[in-house]
């Protein structure tokens, strides 16, 4: 089983519009609501690869209640009625829910699609102040859940009233279980939980720059090594992902630019390298499946899901190139532009 | 009792963001939700005048829920927990909830306040699909509330599902029952519902415009008597109001033109003159009881609620000049211009 954590959970709402028009009133064509947080993404995504997945963090009120009954709905492989992999049927293991129940009441977040340009406007609401004696209830229900994960993965914002340092608590408890642990997050709360050496850390390429200051991404990716990350794998865009590890440095690619929506491409990336590390595949291997569900993710007509036929025809061609380990080599890399 | 009637009844949620940039992510700062729909905001307004109202119309699903919830945790007046009225203590009456329940979700609308520019950007859903069983539901229960009640408002859109004929359906059951009753709505619907003989109709300019073809208020508002209103009063904005009745014509209007939000204010003006109907007032007190009060809606710093300072205070200086009745006199009134 993997554990997916995501203590600010959100109600996932797409509204379809004719066109989006400022300081104006829009009609709504369609509305769309799904379970939604990186967390609850990602095991989304685990369990259409077959993958037993639980996913914790907090969850309240009426929106809380609207995003457990839709938990509920999704069948094995993350699939709910209107079909969340486009493609082959699908074989799926169960996600759980171990969310734990608070005061406050779950953000929204709106995500306004324009039908004629495709662009989207997201509207974050802020999410509810969690109390300290709601954090405890939370610490005591995930060490029991960690200490039977294969792995434990980190995932997204912190709610008002969590401290900055709670990945960083989340961390420290996953590694003195003995479980492999996963960090996605950004900011303060990405600096003070690499300190606490997480086994792997998935920054994109501007989370990355303002962890170590550096926009040199092979540079940055070893800096963040150096700052208490076993591994890191930075996620560049259409240009797939830079890994440094103790095994080594890979770049992964995918065989064309791809374009379409890349909202949650990052969180099928994180569900790539995780169930890559609990099959205990090679890097070149789990980077492979990340970049080619990333890529995927960005194709599928819905947000957030990812084509089952364009993985399976992008995962064997996806290039997995060794990067030299010498720093005076770095340079030589190609540059991310902004 | 005064009974006003919303359809398509909301939960009206206003975001706050500092400044709402399109295509992009936008985090809100400020969450607030209340009960809404054009029947919902008139009969807070009129239990804030100490008028007894039953709001009916449908409710359904979560935002149902939280609509009622809200609804009945608005102490008499419409007074909430965060003061729906500004100014002096309130003295009011009751709002019953007489809605019906059905099968389908309640709608949202979103307002999007930009803090920066102060402008406005709407999201309205689209609203539930409504039986045909949940609507002989409602003519029951309708026809129920609507015989003990002093007057009667059908207020706002039609939900889908509903036929474009109900209004003039609802005012020929009020009309049977002896009982006045005031239509507020737009296109077909209001062209079907007047040829019903509704006891007032109060269309705004475009309303009117769309319903005559003219736009020089005094011919609009006197052929809109022709098409069946005994009494029709229409809101011009800023310059107050115009009514053409079976005693007379006048147009009201404010002291000096005011500066605002104006969401709410010709909610306001039909819960102005509904009082004024069911206490008998002669019509120019009605009116200049719907000038000042909708005057003081614009003026109110949050969205549909009123000023009562502002109101008590604009109230014997709205001006009410009547209008002479020769129809070779119209050309010389002031001609509104779009």
């Amino acid at each position: 089983m993997i554990l997916t954590v995501t203590l600010n959970t959100a109600l996932d709402i797409t509204y379809r519009t004719a066109a989006l028009t400022p300081h104006a009133t829009n009609r709504v064509a369609e509305v769309s609501e799904r379970p939604g947080g990186k967390g609850i993404n990602v095991a989304r995504v685990l369990a259409a690869l077959g993958h037993e997945s639980v996913v914790t963090g907090f969850v309240g009120g009426r929106t809380g209640d609207a995003l457990r009954e839709l938990l509920a709905a999704e069948g094995p492989g993350g699939q709910p009625a209107h079909a969340a992999v486009t493609g082959a049927p699908v074989t799926g293991a169960p996600v759980t829910d171990a969310l734990v129940p608070i005061a406050g009441t779950t953000r929204r977040t709106i995500a306004v699609v324009d039908e004629t340009t495709g662009d989207t406007t997201q509207l974050n609401e802020p999410g509810p102040t969690v109390t300290p004696a709601e954090w405890a209830a939370f610490l005591t229900s995930y060490e029991g859940l960690a200490a039977r994960a294969d792995a434990v993965a980190l995932c997204g914002s912190l709610p008002p009233g969590i401290h900055v340092g709670a990945y960083a608590e989340l961390v420290r408890l996953a590694r003195a279980a003995g479980r492999p642990v996963l960090l996605d997050t950004s900011g303060e709360p990405l600096r003070r939980g690499i300190a606490a050496h997480p086994d792997l850390v998935k920054p994109n390429a501007d989370e990355l720059a303002q962890l170590t200051g550096s926009r040199e991404p092979l540079r940055a990716t070893r800096d963040a090594r150096r700052r208490g990350g076993r591994s890191v794998v930075a996620s560049l865009g259409a240009a797939g992902l830079l890994a440094a590890t103790p095994d080594g440095s890979w770049r992964a690619a995918p065989p064309t630019a791809v374009r379409g929506n890349p909202t949650g491409a990052g969180d099928s990336a994180v569900a790539g390298l995780l169930s890559g590390l609990v099959e205990r595949l090679p890097w070149p291997e789990r980077l492979a499946r990340a970049v080619a569900l990333s890529a995927a993710t960005v194709l599928a007509p819905a947000a957030g899901e990812f084509d089952r036929e364009a993985y399976a025809d992008l995962l064997p061609r996806v290039a997995v190139t060794e990067q030299s380990s010498q720093p005076e080599q770095e340079s030589h890399a190609p540059r991310q532009h902004r």
